[in-house]
């Protein structure tokens, strides 16, 4: 369709072109949502075999540096978002000079380095475990005696599922556990004594209109995301205050789009905040199938200038991921009843690699 | 993923290719579907501007009669299926010569020719109306006088959203009416008293499993699908005999996909079938909010050789068709709660066509 007279400048009208920094699962997730809604995207990954390519009808692979390729994509696009934190300063500020690009690059600089990031949320009146910077062996001890152990430290940058950390019970061997992480600059934070993890998938459109998921909640194995239920078994009151910490971060950032907290709830009860990704997440793939509009959706509605939709929830859901080898069930999984059966189309299953999940879905409790 | 050892031959796993003939909104929704489960999808449609290339990843624009770019296709595909019921002849056989069709070649055959498809009907023990033969002038007024009126005159062929079609309630030019419908071969059909119009959405997979989704409701205008609403509002009996017939249908034909059976009830509670639609069908279209497994998704599994998913309801739905100028409240639209705004990404929003629809979720009746 033609674009409306009366659009807001910032409004992309079906027929636009959303173009997404990062052709994973993520992206590709992101493309079949806009795919739903008559929007187009354009796909730039520097990787050849991206599984968000098979389903977007733009696709540029060059590496985020090539500002050739960048500009030509900017030129292809109305607007641009991304599915992974790890953007590029220079690749951010370049296509933000030419055009929109939701969330906007200084979500990214707080977002990209832990440290600013426990900074910011510190400074802006979040629970978040004690923490201190790390740039030495020397840094380390000192952190060691203000943080105590057990205490995890990490490298700033470029750490995701587990990678980039190492955790620290006993203090023999500090130049050791700095090596580990590569003598990077680092962060310790104190090791948390959990009661459960849980997460916030927060939307919000440009206009500061904002729409929370239900609070999920995500048990790990080895690092990596294993199962999301939602509801979380958490109080009441709890709930409401992880819904407002989730947008509560999204103002704070000035955000556009969709944002997941992830939070660390105490023994005590207290919740802290663990990292803020400023993407669709996997903690909101129940989304899919426990919402009349999904995560996806949202992100691209909030992106493209669009109304966000509800983000009631009809069912109940657990959703599992499926890694490596867990792929090869596709038959059996797809099979049962009351599940729906997500594959990523990547061609490889390496051990560990996250290649679909799959989400069940139960009916709302009738009571409360 | 690599094939599965134990795969079945027609089994196509993750990372198979699914051919689509026909590039309009079914074929678009298909290649959605398609991606969630990691399978491709190869667009082929002498259309340059088809919705459903902007999602495919292989795409062939030429005519259905261009027989090196079909043995092209079917190079690059695994299996194929189609989104609309006037597939040619000798496209399909070409096809079914080089890889599986799904549904097969002999239900194109019954499917798109009304008097065959009538015949087929009644032969196999499904209530139909009253019908005749008509060739000529002299063959109407023998129709009219076996038929009485009102009755409807039909093209065999190529018939679609009331075009092709004229009521008859006198008889003093019959001449005239024959020429309205250019003098086509034809089929005269007595003019039901209706009650409502409802359809069975039925998928059958290759080795005959069927799942049948609830009964839905349609309301036409200008003979055009306006709404339907799930569910309909039938006797439970009636039901019970509208899914029977979804499914008998579908195991006559030895169908592989999805199929729409439209249904005429009767004032006095009996079931006609009106038509069947071997594809996916605008009164399916609810299911992708309604459902957990969409028709579109439902019918990627059966001609992918997937087991079918379960056609179990989670919400009740009203779907409403968006047509020509609709589309253009998109932003109103998508910011009602409880809605779901679906776009076909088509460029031109001529008057009657279909641009999208909406689809309005309630929960389930709690009574029954």
């Amino acid at each position: 369709m033609t674009a409306e007279k009366d659009a807001k400048p910032q409004a992309h009208p079906p027929g636009s072109t959303i173009g997404i920094l990062g052709g994973g699962q993520l992206g590709r997730m992101l493309a079949l949502a806009a795919g739903e809604l008559g929007l187009n995207c354009h796909i730039y990954c520097p990787a050849e075999d991206s599984p968000a390519f098979d389903v977007a009808r733009g696709v540029t692979c060059a590496p985020y540096e090539d500002e050739d390729a960048l500009a030509a994509f900017a030129e292809a696009v109305d607007v641009v978002t991304y599915e992974f934190e790890n953007v590029p300063d220079k690749t951010a500020s370049f296509l933000s000079e030419r055009l929109a690009v939701h969330p906007n690059a200084q979500v990214l600089a707080t977002t990209q380095d832990r440290l600013v990031e426990k900074t910011f949320l510190q400074e802006n009146g979040f629970a978040v475990a004690p923490f201190a910077k790390v740039d030495s062996v020397e840094d380390l001890e000192a952190a060691i005696v203000k943080i105590g152990v057990p205490a995890v430290l990490k490298t700033r940058r470029f750490g995701y599922d587990g990678k980039g950390q190492t955790v620290i019970s006993d203090t023999s061997d500090l130049a050791g556990a700095y090596a580990e992480i590569g003598n990077s600059p680092a962060i310790l934070e104190a090791r948390i004594d959990l009661e459960r993890e849980v997460s916030v998938i927060c939307a919000r459109a440009q206009g500061g209109q904002i729409a929370t998921f239900d609070i999920a909640e995500n048990v790990h194995q080895n690092h990596i995301l294993h199962t999301t239920t939602v509801p979380a078994s958490l109080a009441l009151g709890m709930l409401e205050e992880a819904r407002a910490i989730g947008s509560k971060v999204a103002a704070a950032l000035d955000y556009v789009g969709v944002l997941a907290v992830e939070l660390f709830v105490e023994r005590d009860g207290a919740l802290l905040v663990n990292e803020i990704a400023p993407r669709v997440h996997n903690s909101g793939h129940w989304t899919q199938d426990g919402c009349l509009i999904s995560q996806f959706e949202q992100h691209i509605r909030a992106v493209a200038g669009w109304p966000l939709g509800s983000a009631a929830r009809h069912s109940n859901v657990l959703m599992t991921n499926l890694l490596g080898d867990d792929i090869h069930n596709w038959r059996q999984l797809a099979a049962e009843p009351d599940v729906r059966f997500h594959d990523y189309g990547k061609s490889e299953a390496r051990q560990g690699r996250k290649m679909g999940h799959i989400n069940r879905i139960f009916p709302l409790d009738t009571g409360t």
